[in-house]
């Protein structure tokens, strides 16, 4: 599809990290007052994030949690326990730190930007058309992209749109297949009446772009949304800038999915940071070869197991920078 | 086991929490501006805050972590990798700030304290006699017991002490049965041969000490160390004072359970943080009935495990204390 050969042409400069960072990390921990590897992921999470900021001593001065909002056509369908101007609504609340996520920045220690994408202009209905045209999806692929403020050291990512898990569910569908019934999932709050309807509607989008599917972008152009293309643009922005991406639940691991499927280890640099309760988010993560670093029940979205992560991370650093080797505390090792 | 009524006799005042205030959490709960339940298993910790700390509104003002040291006569049995002196080096790397758990308490916003358990007077060899006098036994938990701040919001457990998962395992295995293969594990860093002495050596502890092995607390002493029953008198004191507890890891959760067999509910103030790497660990939690909430693969001990938990803790307090519900930030609620 020539229509989105920009941005695979980024995609196609993805370089593989600073993979001499990483091992200075590595051969480092070896030398700390611990049993090797006794500190599980929190070694991995210190070479993890090594690489990809290309520092041997990773730091998390700036880090920085940016909530794309957008609102989706397909609502017309019923999909949704939840009107659609409370996308707008909940815009007003993070700008008056009423939300979940704006206490869960401050625990985080990091900056939060919200960054509507044409709320008051829904894409289409999948159901009936493409929900954008491959302009109105470059425009806000472009809105993510230009969101990623220079020298950050981590970005969370997170999404506010009524209707989009059902949107997220048809973009997994698309790329991994399977169809509705194993992407939809209760939502805000749907019974299970309630996601038989969407698995259906979200079916009924899969058969009519059939056409598309096999392209990830032009798939993400039919049935996705601003937010998520937003999330998309960011999360390339972020790999070009050597920022390491924390995700949070299923809406935006779906955004950033696309990416796995252009290029093989596209989303190296961005880990799930929690594993939704929303349905087709564990089965997304699996086919993404990830583990998720927390698992919390939580399925609210707004960047908000992302932000809960950022605490291991900050411990994962701290350990690493801040702890006495084993000469330097006169401590015998394991070998004495 | 009349030796042991005094401490029988504060396990049996242990009251069930506040139940008003974690029902006035939960109400709060459903008012606040996410779909009900969509913040998972942080509401349900804000509401066991509630319960525990007896408020309505909980809060983490003060955390604070207690590091317990001791030594173990069965480390003769050949039973670690690392050697016993380690257990006093790591108490001073400790002083010195430069142990991973300095940096963790420092990411948790926690004070830290290490308690030495008469380190340099290591336990009986459990394979030769008993671990403690039921005098020592009650001493080390006296010092457990005392090293519970007043006016604390939250108290952090751990553990430093050399051949003490050996040690953990067999209490484990009295206390749930199994024998000392289905306990044993890896420790600092057994080899697989290793792994089997280790469990051999708990099963002639097991052997040896069998007539006493029904109750729960002459167990402890027979088979634990210092630390552990230090540990032990920290959750009992931390109950009687109205403050949860978080427990670390394998040795920690063992040190605990004898008051989940005590008293129906006898740990429903201390939580598991993480689930140990260590191999017992996953059992011993399911035989207490709980879910850690944190799996991240880590084996280190030192209240390593519950310092990385408490900033998921501060995420729940902080939602539920600082968001706004429906009303005041005029969103519009599902029913609507």
């Amino acid at each position: 599809m020539s229509e989105f050969d920009d941005l695979r042409a980024r995609v196609s400069t993805f370089g593989t990290g600073d993979a001499a960072a990483e091992a200075a990390v590595r051969a480092r921990q070896d030398t700390l007052t611990k049993p090797p590897g006794s500190l599980g992921r929190l070694e991995d999470l210190a070479a993890w994030l090594a690489r990809w900021q290309g520092r041997a001593m990773p730091r998390l001065d700036r880090v920085e949690i940016v909530v794309f909002a957008g609102n989706h056509g397909v609502v017309a369908q019923g999909v949704s326990s939840f009107p659609a101007e409370v996308t707008a609504q909940m815009v007003g609340n993070f700008a008056a730190g009423g939300a979940a996520i704006n206490q869960l920045a401050r625990v985080a220690g990091a900056g939060l930007r919200v960054v509507p994408v044409e709320v008051a202009r829904p894409t289409g209905d999948f159901t009936v058309g493409t929900a954008m045209s491959a302009d109105e999806f470059r425009a806000a692929v472009a809105v993510g992209s230009d969101a990623v403020a220079p020298g950050i050291d981590l970005l969370c990512l997170g999404e506010m749109g009524i209707g989009n898990t059902t949107v997220a569910a048809a973009l997994a569908a698309a790329l991994f297949g399977g169809g509705g019934a194993a992407w939809a999932g209760r939502g805000t709050g749907l019974d299970q009446a309630g996601v038989g309807r969407k698995a259906a509607v979200i079916d009924r989008g899969l058969a009519r772009h059939e056409a598309v599917l096999a392209d990830p972008l032009a798939a993400a152009a039919a049935l996705g949304g601003r937010e998520l293309a937003a999330i998309l643009g960011a999360v390339i922005a972020a790999r070009e800038q050597g920022v390491p991406v924390l995700l949070d639940g299923f809406v935006c691991t779906a955004a950033a999915a696309p990416l796995a499927v252009l290029a093989q280890g596209g989303l190296d640099h961005a880990l799930v940071a929690h594993v939704s309760a929303e349905a087709g988010h564990r089965r997304l993560v699996a086919a993404l070869g990830q583990a998720a670093l927390l698992d919390l029940g939580m399925r609210l979205g707004e960047g908000s197991g992302a932000a809960l992560a950022v605490p291991v991370l900050r411990a994962a650093v701290a350990c690493h920078s801040g702890m006495a080797s084993f000469a330097e505390a006169g401590v015998s090792d394991g070998a004495g």
